[in-house]
């Protein structure tokens, strides 16, 4: 889905995707860089667990972000669709300063909430101030073009990525989790190959890339984010290419960003830490 | 180790550093083309064996190399520093049109020709014609800065990359190999960002990066060569980080070339396939 219109008069809220495995227990920057954007001591946090198929990850966030400092903050339990038209939980959304989507399998947040009520909620809030965030999976599905699987390994080859509709907060961006991690630069290269106008944003574990309202994205965290810029590729094969097959790609542009650094999303420029 | 001059009226020989685990049964076509290179049915292939502990790599590369139509092909058991000195060994390699070392460990090569004669050799009958290559930690080996060891990982971080001398057929390039399937672009761009005056050429497996006379690069096999280009680099915060932190390095361009993909190392410019 392509973005929701901003109000003239008003600001996009934040849109905080992080990488996975953020610190939880000792250095919570992540975490509570969150809370900050979300009102602090006025924040109210809806936890959006859909990803997750245990139990317990609802109840855990929600406990993490009381203990930072929250005034409230609520698991909200959309594990079916039906469960996406309850007036209960969508009242609890509609009054949410923050919203934050764990971590699981992206597709279920995609199947569960497309065209439901919370996702338009969802979209409409942060089109007008909402902060909204998401770890792993839940990182994924916030931009319009989500990576919704694929191979491993560093060289992009033909249909290593399956890309699907996403949550469509923004169009700019397509992000990657668990990049360090998980060796997934050639997927993400691949995923901007066949349209190079997004930017893409690799994001190592315990990494978050906070993107303000005017387009600016703060790295916050122990990892990097992986900038990629295809903005000015030379070629792309990946139109010709048999599946398996190395694609050709030049004039990648890339910028390793460590906590502290800067990505001005519009205007493509990395801003390292000062 | 700098480059060896190459004399005004003469052009440097090739030179080919390899991935590894290239196809030796079916398409084999990098071995194939070292061959051509080498002068065909009049090469006289000289393999170093030296990084192997497998006794059997040396002739087996031999037999590859005669049954590709080379005239002569053998092996030089250069293990031990003192055979370094094995007259009989070096009238065969001072005789030889095509130079090739095998995989193994690039320490093994590096400690046992280092400052030898071998060594000698190698790199000025290279600077006079003759073509040297090398696969896996052969590959390594070939130029002036060589990556000893490191750690995976796509995100560059301080200390994950010890580089020392390799042979210095050239100081353009610092090669990595087994690209694609070890997720080694972060010891590359940490192998790199030390002094950005190098090109990084990450080889995948099955795939060589001929590079002729005039310094242009030939993709030849069925992966990709990564190309990563730090001319422009904006930053490079690796003299003030620590061990295991992400560093921060802007405006990297990168080029992904598969098979018939060319990259001028001169004027660091990237073609795609015909």
């Amino acid at each position: 889905m392509s973005p929701s219109k901003v109000a003239p008069e008003g600001d996009r809220g934040w849109i905080v995707p992080v990488g996975g495995a953020e610190e939880k227990i000792q250095d919570q920057r992540i975490l509570k860089k969150f809370v900050e954007l979300s009102g602090d001591e006025l924040a109210r946090i809806a936890v959006i667990p859909t990803a997750s198929e245990l139990h317990d990850t609802g109840p855990r966030y929600v406990q993490l972000f009381r203990d930072l400092g929250a005034a409230s903050a609520v698991a909200l339990p959309f594990f079916e669709r039906h469960d996406c038209d309850r007036v209960d939980l969508l009242d609890q959304l509609e009054r949410a300063t923050g919203v934050f989507f764990t971590g699981g399998n992206q597709l279920r947040i995609a199947t569960t909430l497309g065209g439901t009520p919370v996702a338009r909620i969802v979209r409409r809030l942060n089109a007008h101030g909402l902060v909204v965030g998401g770890t792993s999976a839940g990182a994924a599905i916030l931009p319009e073009h989500m990576i919704a699987h694929g191979a491993s390994g560093a060289t992009p080859t033909a249909a290593m990525v399956q890309l699907s509709p996403g949550l469509g907060l923004t169009n700019r961006v397509v992000v990657d989790q668990h990049f360090r991690q998980r060796d997934r630069l050639g997927r993400l290269l691949t995923a901007l190959a066949y349209n190079p106008f997004a930017i893409g944003l690799g994001l190592d574990e315990d990494t978050g890339a906070f993107i303000d309202p005017e387009n600016v994205m703060h790295v916050v965290g122990s990892g990097a984010v992986t900038v990629v810029d295809v903005s000015r590729l030379g070629h792309s094969s990946i139109a010709e290419a048999d599946p398996g097959v190395p694609i050709c790609m030049t004039n990648i542009r890339i910028h390793i960003l460590p906590h502290g650094g800067r990505f001005d999303l519009h205007h493509r420029e990395a801003h390292p830490p000062e």
